[in-house]
C-alpha cells in the first residue's frame, strides 16, 4: 500500500496537492485531481471505501430517518424507498429516532459528515430551522407537508384525509363519532386531531376525551379497543382509526364480544392494507409506498425545491 | 480547514508518519500516533466522517443481508436487528440482495472496504467459500445453520419446524396433506421440502406437484390458493402454509368460498404473528424477531463462532 508521498510522486505534483484533493480542496486544478485519482486506482492506494468516500465524496448510501422500523406506516413507506433504492443501485442507512431529537441530529450529522449522500426524513422531530441547517451538506427530504419552507417534501395532506373519513361517517348518519390515533404528539397526529374537533364543533357534538384512543398501533390494540369500548356507558357508534392493523383488530375482536360492525359500530380504517381488503374493510387509502418512492426520486434528480402532495381516496367496502 | 503538512506540523511528526497513522499501516509508534489523532482533533481537521473512519476504524454501522425489506419473514427479523442496534447506537445498512450473488457480494464488499463493522446475513446466496474468505475483514454472523463451518449462525431448524406441523396433522387423521411456500429454491425452502418428501413416503403417500402452491408470501396469495384449491377435483385436507400473512388470506377467502376450516380444510401456519391469534390460527411460532437479537449480539461481543438454535413451537388455535 503506498502513501501519500508515492501517490504525489506517480501523480507528478506535490504532497500537499494530493492532500487537497482528498479534502476536496477547492482550489485544485482539474487535471492536477484527475492525475491524483488516476495514481490512487493504479496504485490500489487503500482498500478502505472510506478513503474512494473521501476520493469521490459520494457513497452511494442514503440516510432514511424514522421513529422505529416495526411500524407498519412506517414499513410501508420504508417497502417504497428500498424498491426504488434497489433499481437505483443505493444502499439505505436506516437511523431509528425513537422519536428522540437527538437521533434526529446525528442522522442530520451523518449527512455533514458525508457518510450518506443525502437524508430521507420521515418523520420529523426537530424544528424547519434545525433540517435548513443542514440542506448545505446534501438533499434532505422531508415527508411532510414543507410548503411555505425550501426544503423539498412528499406529503400526505391528513387534515384531508381524516375530513374525507369524518364526512362519510356524517353522510351515514353518524354524530357520536371517537378515533383512534398512535400518538397524539406529532405533526399528523396535530392535523387530524384539528380536523376532527373542528368538525366536532361544526357538528355542535363535545368531544369526549374517553371515545378518543391513543397507543393504537398493531392489531392487539384494536383488539384491546374493543375490550375498553364494551364497558363504556356511552359508546360512540362509529370509529375513524388510523391504521388497518388496528382496525381489523377491532372488527375481529368486536366479532367476539357481540358488537356487530357496521350496525352497532361503524369503523374506517386507514392505509388500506391488504388486511382491510380481505376484511372488507372501509378505509382511507394512503398510498405510502408511493410517497417512499417519491422521496428517493426527489432524492435522486436533486431538483430545486419540490413539494409533491400525494393523494387519498376513501374506499368504501362494509364497514360503514 | 488545515492539510497534511499543518497536522504534521502540529503533531510534531514527519507527513508520512501522518500517512501512516491515516492508512492504518502498522508501524507507527503509539505515541506519535496519539500526537497525530489529536493533532486531527484539535484542529478539527476535517468534517468528513469518512476521515474519521479511517483514523478510528469503526463505523458503528451494521450491514443487513437481506433479499427484501416487504417480506413479514425478513421484516420481523429485521425488527429484531433493529430494536438491539437502537439499544447499542448502532445503526444498520440494509442491503437488499433480490436474491442475486452480485448484491451479495457487494455488501461483503462494504465489510472488506471498513463501510460496515460487521455483517448480519439473512439470506444467504453465495456459498460459505465465499463468506469464509470475507471473515478476516470482520464479524460476519448468518441467519443458518452454520454447525460444520467455522461462521457463526443463529438458526431455525426449518426441517425439524416443518415435522412438527407435519405430524401433528397426521394426528389428527390427515394424510392428503400439501403445502405453500414462497419460493422452492433456498436453504430453508429445501429443508421444509426434504421433511415433506420424507414423511410423505413414510406415510406412502404419493407427492402431488399440485398440492405444492409456490410465490405465496403475501395475504392476496393465500386468496389464490382457495381459488385455486376449489378448482381442483381431487383435493388435500390440509396445508401447512409457510407464512401467517398467507395462511390468513386462505383462511379467509375459504369462508366466502365455503370450504370449511378445518372440516374441509385444516391449515396450519408459521410464524406466530397477531393476525393468527386474531383469527385463531393454528401456527407454528418461528421466534424470528429473538433470532434478529441473537443475531446482533453474537456480533456486538464478537465472540469465537457460536451456532445458536432458536426453538420453534407449535400452537394449537382452531383451524386444525
Amino acid at each position: 500500500m503506498g502513501n501519500i508521498r508515492d501517490i504525489a510522486k506517480k501523480a507528478g505534483v506535490s504532497v500537499s496537492t494530493v492532500s487537497r484533493v482528498l479534502n476536496h480542496h477547492p482550489y485544485v486544478k482539474e487535471d492536477k485531481r484527475q492525475a491524483v485519482l488516476k495514481a490512487i486506482e493504479e496504485m490500489n492506494y487503500t482498500k478502505n471505501m472510506n478513503a474512494v468516500h473521501l476520493s469521490k465524496g459520494q457513497t452511494f448510501v442514503v440516510g432514511v430517518v424514522l421513529p422505529y422500523i416495526n411500524q407498519s406506516y412506517f414499513s410501508a413507506v420504508l417497502e417504497g424507498i428500498a424498491e426504488e433504492a434497489l433499481a437505483s443501485d443505493y444502499q439505505l442507512m436506516i437511523c431509528q429516532t425513537n422519536y428522540e431529537i437527538k437521533q434526529e441530529i446525528q442522522a442530520l450529522e451523518m449527512l455533514k459528515m458525508k457518510q450518506v449522500d443525502g437524508l430521507l426524513i420521515c418523520s420529523r422531530a426537530c424544528d424547519w430551522e434545525v433540517i435548513r441547517e443542514y440542506q448545505m451538506y446534501g438533499p434532505i427530504i422531508v415527508c411532510e407537508d414543507g410548503r411555505g419552507t425550501d426544503v423539498s417534501s412528499v406529503f400526505i395532506d391528513h387534515y384531508a384525509a381524516f375530513e374525507k373519513g369524518l364526512h362519510h361517517l356524517i353522510e351515514q348518519g353518524h354524530r357520536r363519532i371517537g378515533y383512534c390515533i398512535g400518538r397524539r404528539t406529532g405533526v399528523n397526529s396535530y392535523q387530524r386531531e384539528r380536523a376532527y374537533r373542528n368538525i366536532m364543533n361544526e357538528l355542535g357534538e363535545p368531544i369526549r376525551e374517553e371515545w378518543i384512543f391513543d397507543q393504537c398501533l398493531l392489531l392487539e390494540d384494536g383488539e384491546r379497543v374493543a375490550s375498553r369500548l364494551i364497558k363504556l356507558t356511552s359508546r360512540p357508534t362509529a370509529l375513524l382509526v388510523t391504521n388497518d392493523q388496528v382496525a381489523a383488530g377491532l372488527v375481529l375482536q368486536c366479532q367476539h364480544l357481540g358488537i356487530r360492525v357496521p350496525e352497532d359500530l361503524a369503523i374506517i380504517g386507514f392505509d388500506n392494507q391488504s388486511i382491510s381488503h380481505v376484511l372488507q374493510l372501509t378505509t382511507i387509502e394512503l398510498p405510502l409506498k408511493e410517497l417512499g418512492r417519491q422521496l428517493f426520486q426527489l432524492f435522486l434528480h436533486k431538483d430545486n425545491v419540490k413539494h409533491i402532495e400525494v393523494s387519498t381516496q376513501l374506499i368504501k367496502r362494509l364497514t360503514v
